[in-house]
């Protein structure tokens, strides 16, 4: 099944908006894992069985798992989620950016080594570099547009002929850079932590899925969020967490915290997201 | 020794300004290495070795290593660059780019893991998405400009209240983002394929280093790239060659043909820069 599918049934089956984001960083792991050789894997596959039910997608986060050598351990992890919750679409969190024959092979990493349905990007290069990722048949990618920290600011916000840059992003990823046929294969990523920058993306953008960071640790409204974010269905939305589902607990009962704090989560959005048909 | 002071040292001592790019793509080497398990390695290691007199820089492109699963491979070959060639920095072509704790993982991936020298970067997250990267004593990075494909266009080229955002990259990395004590330490990706625009960048950057990728394969003007990027004492820039060298011959003497090649861009190089204080 390709992502969108994939995507939609679960938003429609659960409905959930959360994604549930596996950024192990082993200095914050519970001690008992801490210096196990494959702490990083035995974390998450642990975060992910216990928060899976609540959850409308994973997100894997790269960098965790390069800066310690632990690749293996990802492609093990991405593959476990596969098999034991094939319901759940993997979106591998890389920001790879890069043209021709170089995002190609970025592109097999992301989708032939590891197996995501999907992979974040950042759109700096344009639209050749985003094209190789999209030759996967059913594959989707999320390109950052509006990102949840201070310096996002600096390029982003850039006013670019009574546009700025990031709604050229969204403009560019709603319009030429999905083409006819890619409905809902290309998405965006957008800060929590801009509300009225969410709404205008929306705008722009009013069938892409949006990958919204910034909710739990960061601080973003989750309110504000789902007002803005969300399709005129209710849908179109992830709300990724991580930190403050990942390390909801630090003892042996970490999984079981990590659940608690996903079902809470998971209930707050569902009282506060808009119901279908009521935006717009 | 730190990048910037390595890197002027080479420029000074050889007289070159050429950056061997090493993209093994498995399918494009030799036939009798192509089956080898450790081919990838075994290829960069005596492509370097032949090239490394002739050379400024070298620069492993991480996208085909990763595609491949074979990280152990580059980590292996940067630890050889660095044992058998010591004056000659490494640059990590990664392109990566994210925000706070995520970013410091990417920084750990690229000098603690990799032991890289400098590592290539996307802006589009702007300043704070740099700076756990320079936390790092002495290590360098190269910040995507204005690059080399014809998607490049599509936000690069935005004029944002009369300046266009590929300048604005370059201001930023010349002023904010450099700060005062990181003299050589920021650099900047600019497209050899267009020569106006690197000239502008050298404008607003006087004294950055400037990573050119787009000569050979790609068919940018050398003569072109090296007037329009050196800086005033005829240095300052690393004109990167992939494909030309790597793939210069496809027997059992590759090495020998790649030497060939990276000598005679070297001498192409060499007969075309201007002279020290020539410019401006």
């Amino acid at each position: 099944m390709n992502f969108p599918d994939l995507l939609e049934e679960r938003w429609r089956e659960t409905g959930s908006l959360l994604c549930v984001g596996l950024d192990p960083e082993r200095a914050k792991l519970p001690v008992h894992l801490r210096q196990r050789p494959d702490a990083l894997f035995e974390f998450c596959r642990e975060i992910a069985d216990a928060t899976a039910s609540w959850a409308c997608a994973f997100k894997p986060q790269a960098a965790y798992f390069a800066a310690e050598g632990a690749e293996d351990a990802l492609a093990r992890l991405i593959e476990h989620l596969r098999e034991r919750h094939p319901r759940v679409p993997v979106i591998l969190d890389a920001k790879r950016g890069d043209i021709g024959a170089t995002a190609r092979q970025y592109a097999r990493e992301a989708f032939e080594r590891y197996g995501a349905h999907a992979v974040t990007l950042s759109p700096y290069m344009g639209g050749d570099s985003i094209e190789p990722f999209l030759e996967h048949p059913g594959r989707g990618v999320f390109l950052l547009c509006r990102t949840s920290n201070p310096g996002g600011d600096d390029l982003q916000m850039l006013d670019a002929g009574g546009e700025r840059v990031f709604e050229r992003v969204a403009r560019l990823a709603a319009g030429a850079w999905s083409g006819a046929d890619r409905a809902g294969r290309v998405g965006l990523v957008v800060g929590a932590t801009y509300p009225q920058e969410l709404a205008r993306v929306r705008e722009l953008a009013p069938g892409l899925p949006l990958l919204v960071p910034g909710i739990g640790a960061q601080g973003g409204d989750l309110a504000a969020a789902l007002a803005a974010g969300c399709r005129r269905d209710g849908a179109g939305i992830l709300l990724n967490s991580s930190r403050a589902i990942l390390y909801a607990g630090s003892g042996t009962d970490f999984a079981a915290a990590a659940e608690t704090a996903a079902k809470e989560t998971f209930e707050q959005i569902r009282a506060l997201r808009p119901s279908a048909g009521a935006r717009g």
